[in-house]
């Protein structure tokens, strides 16, 4: 049973995604294959797949069989913030301080990079390998789960939502509506496939899916908090989109003082939900206390 | 075992895919959803999920519970025409002679539907109720096949090829690696999914592969050949894209007649692979001689 040490997390889901994204550098479409690996290699948190890896260790799973699928989730994160960045969607130049994949590699490349890394994620999850490894219905089962995440109803609806309401003033409904689907999603799949892959219960998903809800929307929160301090959102937005005074955002609509107790009770909440898991929850009670007092 | 008679074929995938990707008219994303209809729907001849079944059929499987993968396949069918058309790629405003998706809905839209189709193809095939219905083992591995196909070896590399060779004099070979992965992919992807669905023998999926590899090649220099006669290409491909003399295109690389000839003998080929099926490939077999032979 593949224990990974969580000081390991990070170091190890970097190595897989290289060898899951290699070079391919005597292929015709290698050009391909390093614009996908320049936005996939760029660093972040890799908040979901530590969060993927961690529920599907806490359940009993075997993690490293999971690692596919906990780079999967980031191959979809990754995917999401390349198309995100393109001239007509964000049209943002820089992107965790770097030049976006379309400023590097130019519109139509960047668009087929993010086409293929949402094709890696599946082609990872669904490798005869991967599926020997878990057994075919739990692969199915959090590839499913991803699919749907991912989806019309999910991350790619949340983009919509996002076209409708970007720079607009909305309620606070809407605003909630549209991160719960375009960054919610994506979370709530990573906690929920951790557990399945782990041959979870119900009960046990359920806790993992509530963990997630919660620890996602503070995360917003928390987000646009940092943003009015001038500091970088950092779970896919780009720098300072909130802060341009058009566009609602939870501190714009609640003020920051109601804003920060929010992010004090959706933790609290994510931290409760763990109970099912006693003090096998204790990593992950620190990671979501962790994310909501972060400085970046 | 759901048996469906060939005549129905078409008309079966058709409502499955208005099923499969629902109007959803309650949701904030609505517009994602018709977007994703609008070309999802717009006809064509639905070669792919055609392959698909029959060869499922052919191979003893349950053709009913095979539908969601036949429709999987023309989901990313679908999204690859939404994404070649964008401004970034061809440019192109027509597509079966209907405004193009980015002209309709505008080009965040349109790549967000491509992208959510994207999506769409794996949720589909993944649902619980898909899953169950073939067993978990055969969908992760349709699935599986699918991811491989859609991907930076398949058809987003042919893409990414595509981009690389666009508008210039290249060699037969470049050509022919560019179309391998560019439809050639999603094509030997259908068939083989079709028979990985009904428990084929690896033998049998590799007659499905070379039948459907010699098909594709020949649907491509035909649709060469049919550019050349003022028609417009049907397999994915803009109106009178090749038309334009700047590119290399089997006519102007071979001539017609030795076009008409490969024409001939790829299908010549495809026949022949479909020995082991004995008299069950009667209808592949006049299947491909209806795509060899046909006038647009």
């Amino acid at each position: 049973m593949g224990r990974i040490d969580p000081k390991e997390y990070v170091p190890r889901i970097e190595e897989a995604l290289r060898r899951f994204v290699p070079e391919e550098k005597e292929r015709m479409q290698s050009g391909l294959f390093e614009a996908m690996r320049y936005s996939l290699l760029a660093g972040g948190k890799r908040i979901r797949p530590v969060l993927l890896l961690e529920f599907c260790g806490v359940c009993g799973g075997d993690q490293q069989a999971a690692l596919p699928f906990a780079c999967a989730v980031e191959m979809i994160h990754t995917y999401s913030l390349i198309h995100d960045d393109l001239p007509c969607m964000d049209d943002d130049g820089l992107r965790r301080g770097k030049p976006s994949s379309h400023v590097v590699f130019g519109e139509a490349q960047a668009l087929l990079a993010g086409d293929a890394l949402q094709a890696a994620a599946f082609e990872t999850m669904l490798s005869p390998r991967s599926v020997a490894a878990v057994g075919a219905e739990r692969a199915a089962g959090a590839a499913g789960i991803l699919a749907e995440a991912a989806g019309a109803r999910g991350m790619a609806g949340g983009q919509a939502i996002d076209l409708l309401c970007g720079g607009k003033s909305v309620s606070v409904a809407a605003l909630q509506e549209m991160d719960e689907c375009k960054t919610g999603a994506l979370i709530r799949a990573a906690a929920k496939m951790g557990c399945v892959l782990a041959g979870a219960s119900p009960r046990q998903v359920a806790a993992a899916d509530g963990y997630a809800k919660a620890l996602g929307f503070a995360f917003q929160i928390e987000d646009d908090l940092l943003d009015v301090e001038g500091d970088a959102g950092t779970l896919g937005k780009p720098v300072g989109s909130d802060a341009d005074g058009s566009k609602s955002t939870y501190v714009s609509l609640l003020g920051a003082a109601r804003a920060r107790r929010a992010v004090r009770e959706l933790t609290a909440a994510a931290v409760e939900a763990l109970g099912v898991f006693g003090e096998k929850g204790a990593y992950l009670e620190e990671l979501a206390r962790r994310l909501a007092g972060r400085k970046n």
